[in-house]
């Protein structure tokens, strides 16, 4: 009989940022394939489980569609071994995630298939930052794009908050985008580095100056937040990283 | 000395969809402060562990601004008393939940605080209706708003997927709006209902047609999707559907 295939979102990296749920069918599954984005902490307590896990990340020898091709074919070869299988993706597999793909590939084989929704970086790393997407009288809309479909970003978006994810290596090519479109320059920007984990660096800048600042600083994954609310954050967070010296923690 | 707020988002509703990180922070709390929004299951769970649960939720004789600020003084009060405060509030704190608020009192009131991101229903809620807010080739830009903000939206938003939180009153509106805006009236619509808990059913439309869909069936909580997404995710669901009845599920 087939087995079945676990579309697993696994949230931004940090482990204790797993639902119940994902843990759940992880404890289940037979195997679990994984690739780099969901993080070394989570791919650490994979092998602390005791779990067979193969690694369907970039390598130096497949491009992009190969690689998802590949991993297509293996989702579909050990569920048809009778496995149960978990794909673990970083974040939610819906939002960039390119879950929709893995699963019309399932189905054109019957391979029986459920999705486990994740946190998204798009929310759980600003809010990680103690930076409020939407804010009453501040924001009420929120914008997600990527580096890659700049040309997606319109005017009707502008007053909110605009969430960039892959954006790092265009960030001039969007704070530019965004001034032309008619955002002042000193609009306030955020870039979350290596978001929930614990090397988590936040910049903080506008849309004139930001562009020095990650190309000076940033090297891990990044996530840009663009909009009044990032003022808030920056206050949120000045505040919280003091008190937290000082106070509990969930262990 | 004075105690600590986590200001805890909940997700959607279904408990197995709280983070690892939320439940430590339920486990080590002295009381937990939730209302309507974190949904039953949830409230059950809480009745289960034992904990101390005060609802701060609606009631006949406060209006909103009351209640928020009854919810603020609580807070500020009970970590006052040296307490661990759970404030657990459904979906993200930060996206549309007033988390920014409560921060910006407990900060007045020199309260040291966490915030711990959750699943926020505008994600989770798709997802776990077998809709992928974004695929390639088929959208690429997620916009969210409110049915309290339909001027928001405008042209740019409209190549990629809407979602619309509280949206169910005024759905004729927003329809209405979007095709104005140049949408075609075709453009599919799903309506989710009590998303990712036992009772959730999705209703398929488009446009022209939802707004009658909603008015004759949808009583409970609804997310509105708006985007050629959906037909997608009505395929995933229908196969979804028959799958599981013969495939095994972690309990």
């Amino acid at each position: 009989m087939t087995g079945k295939v676990y579309i697993v979102g696994a949230g931004p990296g940090d482990p204790e940022l797993l639902t119940v749920k994902a843990l759940k069918a992880i404890e289940i599954a037979d195997v679990v394939l994984y690739d780099r984005l969901v993080g070394r902490k989570i791919e650490e307590m994979l092998r602390n489980m005791g779990k067979e896990i193969i690694y369907v990340g970039k390598n130096s020898c497949e491009n992009g569609a190969e690689r998802q091709k590949n991993i297509n074919e293996l989702m579909v070869k050990l569920a048809k071994e009778g496995k149960i299988v978990v794909r673990l993706k970083g974040g939610d597999p819906f939002v960039f995630g390119r879950g929709g793909e893995e699963i019309e590939y399932l189905i054109k084989n019957d391979v029986p298939f459920e999705v486990i929704p994740g946190l998204s970086s798009v929310i759980a790393v600003p809010t990680s930052a103690n930076i409020p997407l939407t804010h009453k009288g501040v924001s009420s809309t929120i914008f997600v794009i990527t580096g890659r479909n700049l040309e997606d970003i319109g005017k009707s978006a502008l007053n909110g908050t605009i969430v960039v994810l892959m954006g790092k290596e265009r960030i001039r090519e969007i704070c530019k985008r965004l001034i032309e479109l008619g955002k002042s320059p000193k609009t306030p920007v955020a870039v979350i580095e290596n978001g929930t984990l614990d090397d988590q660096k936040v910049y903080y800048g506008n849309l004139e100056n930001i562009g020095d600042v990650v190309e000076k600083n940033v090297k891990g994954v990044a996530l840009i937040v663009v909009g009044e609310v990032v003022e808030l954050g920056r206050k949120f967070n000045s505040r919280r990283v003091s008190f937290s010296q000082t106070s509990s923690q969930p262990q």
